[in-house]
């Protein structure tokens, strides 16, 4: 039987507690529903030194292009206090017409969509003009180490090529057909460590205290702001996320003083101006003596801690335009083309071809009583079946 | 046989292990010294509920005015990293014309000169035309709780009065003769904390990061300076001590920060004029917009976590005169008169009567291989027999 009622696909989903880094039966519930498609499924499972294994699935029906490619993640994040929880979190519970469970909206309900709008696809259709694929992690909620990353290596390793993407992560704020997203800011952090000088409160000319180095160095990475935002972008935003000292005697002033800080930018920046940027209001900042009168410039160190995100626009119009277009026929919304938010696995599928991102109203993720609405899991399948019509094809806008 | 040897005395007192609470033997010695010079001796425990008790002394030669308190404390700080002292800290070894020990200068040295200089005064002048007393705290390094505070509320319920007072801490940063101290800045000290919302790092609108909200209110902690000095005083002077936030997840905002501060301050304010100044200061800092654009005035609250120390001032002309003189008289320098450094239990003594202090080189205090110059011994009993006479009228400047 093809797996066409996106509400069957989710509660068969959501009833495998796959908490990363946990497969929990959720790949193998999915590759049950693609098998019976006509899908080719691949279990690929990632390793790394020091991270759990993590299976990952990737499956495509047709040979030929053009090549569509669906990419998301069946692993959720814990349950949190589930005596909180109005029904269990693996449960699929249905209630006032809401399924809840962990992964509801955070995105097996985009995943269930997905699939029963392409057995829906298939069944009016037959074969799809071309190639559809979906790149499914069990690893985005965690390090996502062993997750998108690798899976798009074996893939392309593989001779994979796709022209388009689309992430069915939830996009939408409030109700479905608010946005779709076509790129996303980037993403850099750094520890800042002043080194000053131990010394007694009351002798504050024979020390010299970090936390006057330090407050002048966080106030640079916060104040000007780094740009006004761009055509597509909203500004960039620097948050410091913490500032420790850890001295607990009040008479003593202490050595050291660090501060660690986040910041997502738009494309007026690229992750290497950007760092030579903060490197010079903070070479700025040390030398300024407004907080430290007479003294040598501030001591300071700079770790930059993760990889950074780079920032990414999608400028395929035959792509958006079918997914807006699709959103559009089905809602009778035009969606807005947004770059807020935070980071997603879309960074990543970027250098392999043009992506856009489109799944299930965001409100619940992550929280206890995740949920979503039936009647939106009938209309988000209706916009991804609109939307395979559009892009192979079979309908013009 | 009076013990006008400040040398043996000195030795007699370190050979007591008198790390704060312990005696360690110290008052004994001391009492040892001063019953052969005719003093009456009063050993005084202190107790307070959740604090070790505390052995004080107080002794009396004398019963009518002048009356002459000398105040000190045997109590000294813990030894440190006891392998790397030249020579054990509590054998008083004497190598190249000083002796080591924990306490030489801080301040059982000054303990023993003042010892030396009234048993060489009553040997030259039989008993004093008045009083002199000894007010001395096993409690002064410690948490000062059972210490100099409640032995002179003890004093002062037995009937006893004093006209001045000279604490024997080490008061000359380089050589015998730099310095005596005749007042001392305040201190006060507090911690605040702001109060703001949790989010994520990529939806900053939808929290309130308290880091933006700390580093505007410490920033107005210690810009613009409180005061340029005064006639006697240095300029008040404010450090924060620590900004903890202590939050480990880079995209995280975090929903609280603190930061602590010590301020000294000099006879410009009160303490209570410094807290309206410093609350009126971060209430126009919590209103400031500059870090937070739009934003409500950042929540905060602050707890001023001890007692603060006043601020003080000796203007007994009498009292510094003989000990100036005498400092002269014995070195040919002119001795500064000083306000600066840390506080002292002169804090507390000043509510009684008029207050000096003048002792050995601080050098050494609160270090590995503490230690006194034998010369440096005999010159500050000297200076306090000297000072003695002078005081009583023996001597007229
Ligand atoms: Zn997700
Ligand atoms: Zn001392």
């Amino acid at each position: 039987m093809f797996p066409t009622d996106p509400v069957s696909n989710l509660a068969a989903l959501i009833r495998c507690p796959s908490v990363t880094p946990a497969e929990g039966g959720a790949l193998s519930a999915l590759e049950a529903m693609l098998g019976p498609l006509g899908f080719k499924v691949d279990r690929v499972v990632a390793k790394e030194a020091g991270t759990p294994d993590i299976e990952n699935l990737y499956a495509r029906i047709g040979t030929d292009g053009p090549h569509l490619m669906f990419a998301g993640h069946t692993d959720v994040v814990p349950v949190g206090d589930e005596a909180a929880w109005s029904h269990p979190p693996f449960s699929a519970t249905i209630a006032d017409g809401e399924m809840y469970g962990r992964g509801a909206v955070d995105m097996k309900g985009g995943i269930a969509c997905f699939v029963a709008a392409v057995g829906r696809h298939i069944a009016k259709h037959g074969a799809p003009k071309g190639s559809i694929s979906f790149l499914i992690t069990g690893d985005e909620e965690g390090p996502a180490i062993n997750g998108t990353v690798k899976l798009l290596d074996w893939a392309a390793e593989s001779g994979e090529r796709w022209d388009a993407c689309l992430v069915g992560e939830p996009t939408n704020p409030e109700s479905l057909g608010d946005m779709i997203k076509i790129g996303r800011r980037g993403s850099l952090s750094g520890r800042i460590t002043v080194h000053g000088v131990q010394g007694h409160a009351a002798y504050p000319h024979l020390a010299d205290n970090p936390v006057r180095g330090i407050l002048q160095l966080t106030r640079a990475l916060m104040d000007p702001p780094f740009d006004n935002g761009t055509e597509n972008f909203q500004p960039s935003n620097l948050e410091v996320t913490t500032i420790d000292v850890g001295n607990a005697a009040v008479n003593v002033i202490p050595a050291k003083a660090s501060a660690a800080f986040n910041i997502r930018f738009n494309d007026r920046w690229t992750a290497e101006s950007l760092i030579a940027e903060i490197v010079a209001r903070l070479d700025r900042a040390a030398a300024d003596g407004a907080l430290r009168p007479g003294r040598a410039p501030v001591k300071y160190d700079i770790v930059w801690n993760e990889r950074p995100s780079h920032v990414f626009l999608t400028r395929n119009n035959a792509l958006i335009d079918s997914l807006s277009g699709a959103v559009e026929a089905v809602t009778g919304r035009r969606p807005q083309l947004s770059t807020t938010g935070g980071t997603s696995d879309a960074r990543f599928i970027k250098d392999y071809c043009p992506v856009v991102e489109f799944g299930l109203v965001g409100k619940t993720m992550h929280m206890v009583d995740e949920r979503v609405a039936l009647a939106d899991l009938d209309t988000l399948t209706g916009i991804y079946e609109t939307f395979i019509a559009r892009w192979f094809g079979h309908v013009t806008a």
